[in-house]
């Protein structure tokens, strides 16, 4: 692991950070690191790990959501991902700003070319976090998820799928429907291949609908004035699927909000409370 | 003015707007205005000028500063200005990032061909004012001016050139010495010519020193570790004049930050707070 850079911030320091990832094929991946003040090895803590949404590199949730000073008062470390491979030199890899490069759904593609690269399911789920367990001050196994948009599509399933290796999850305007939405569409074909039962394992509400469960209380914020809303993100899927199936939910609606970090940073503090508050218990 | 898009965000709603510039010769300019919830034509409330550093446009501060959050608390509406005129199609505009586009210096340039569209300087002291006190909720005559970097260089000579335009004034690491530093010893020649003396009407220490002065105290934050301190912001001479001729100045330096907007983030509360202390008084 090279550090690229470390910055003082409001209550800690932020690191940027990068390593050769074997999940990723051999691929060089970039991550940020933010670590309160008095959070060291004599005294570590939990991990809250933020995904980013379509576009967003490992900076964009640090810099834009507004999440750090909530999390140095909650002494949480926060993790920060890319949302892709980078440099895998795929044909058609930058072709388009949703699929591909800042577009890697966080799942295990499946079909050549993009099965040697494109696997963010298992980068965020275990080679990041064991990597970053064994290099930074941080409980081992207390981890939370958290995301926008794809990245609360990531969150969602991780937290999901796994819900030993995370013990707190939440989104923010997530895509919890991607196998019946757009974006889903166009990317679950090219990553997974056409059987409906390899996007099942990647979409939230069609894992409530197949018995997944977490066993914390779900928490989702959404606008209600998002522009994505109803085209791809289909929270009410995942709210009646929740329903149906007992999984315990908080999805809260914002008249007014669109998709964008001006409507993360009005909600960011309750999530990280949220995250603290399941990851600090004893 | 037309408006681009507008957003809800924390404790209040943040707009992007375009309009044509008669400073600017006639070009289009672009800026944000944050309007906390509460403050209307009823209840106007006082406007913070902030002004981006270096490569930023109108959404860098707004987006990466975290202000909005304090400036909802304390009921300021909060102008974010571009750092330069865009589309002058002048020739070399585009080359370096520390001259031309993203770089204007927040003065009025005399030399052609800048002379028609380099003109931050009347366009943030005058233009822009009467546009946002036109269109927008804020009380006519109550503004403050906050700048990084660049910016921060823009706040001090604004508000020591016009005092009464200005009731407080704010900095986050400034270029404090400009005519003394490679940044402004590239960008002066270019906008002013080569005489000394219309450099020493943009540059703040030497404001100081040839006696103008502002009412206020002046708040000025620096981290210690700071890549450009000593190449190119120099604190200290502007200190020093400050010294010298009775200026009111709080200058804090911090150990350990640097000169991102993750060192703005740490300190950003407390200058919104200096600005209503002053902004609101009677």
């Amino acid at each position: 692991m090279e550090t690229r850079s470390t910055h003082r911030t409001v209550g800690g320091t932020i690191g940027f950070y990068t390593h050769r990832s074997e999940a990723l094929g051999g691929l060089e991946a970039r991550f940020g690191v933010f670590v309160p003040d008095g959070v060291d090895a004599a005294a570590p803590g939990p991990a809250l790990y933020a995904l980013g949404g379509l576009t967003s590199t490992e900076e964009t949730f640090a810099t834009k959501s507004g999440a750090l000073r909530a999390a140095a008062q909650h002494r949480l470390v926060m993790v920060f991902p890319d949302t892709s491979p980078r440099g895998a030199d795929i044909p058609g890899e930058d072709d388009d700003w949703d699929f591909g490069t800042g577009a890697g759904f966080y799942l295990d593609a499946t079909q050549p070319p993009w099965s040697r690269n494109y696997r963010m399911g298992s980068y965020v789920n275990d080679e990041l976090p064991a990597l970053v367990e064994a290099e930074f001050p941080v409980s081992a196994g207390r981890r939370g998820v958290i995301g926008h948009s794809m990245g609360g599509h990531g969150a969602l399933t991780l937290a999901l799928r796994n819900p030993a290796n995370w013990q707190s999850v939440s989104a923010l305007a997530p895509i919890c429907h991607p196998a019946d939405v757009p974006w889903g569409q166009k990317a679950f074909p090219r990553y997974l291949g056409n059987d409906p039962a390899a996007w099942a394992a990647y979409d939230a509400t069609l894992l409530l609908r197949a018995g997944h469960r977490h066993p914390t209380t779900i928490l989702i914020d959404q606008g209600s004035d998002d522009q994505y809303l109803e085209q791809q993100l289909r929270p009410d899927s995942f709210e009646q699927a929740a329903i149906a199936g007992g999984q315990p939910l908080q999805l809260q609606r914002h008249p007014g909000y669109d998709h964008s970090y001006w409507f993360i940073q009005s909600v960011i503090d309750n999530h990280v409370e949220h995250h603290a508050r399941i990851l600090h218990a004893p």
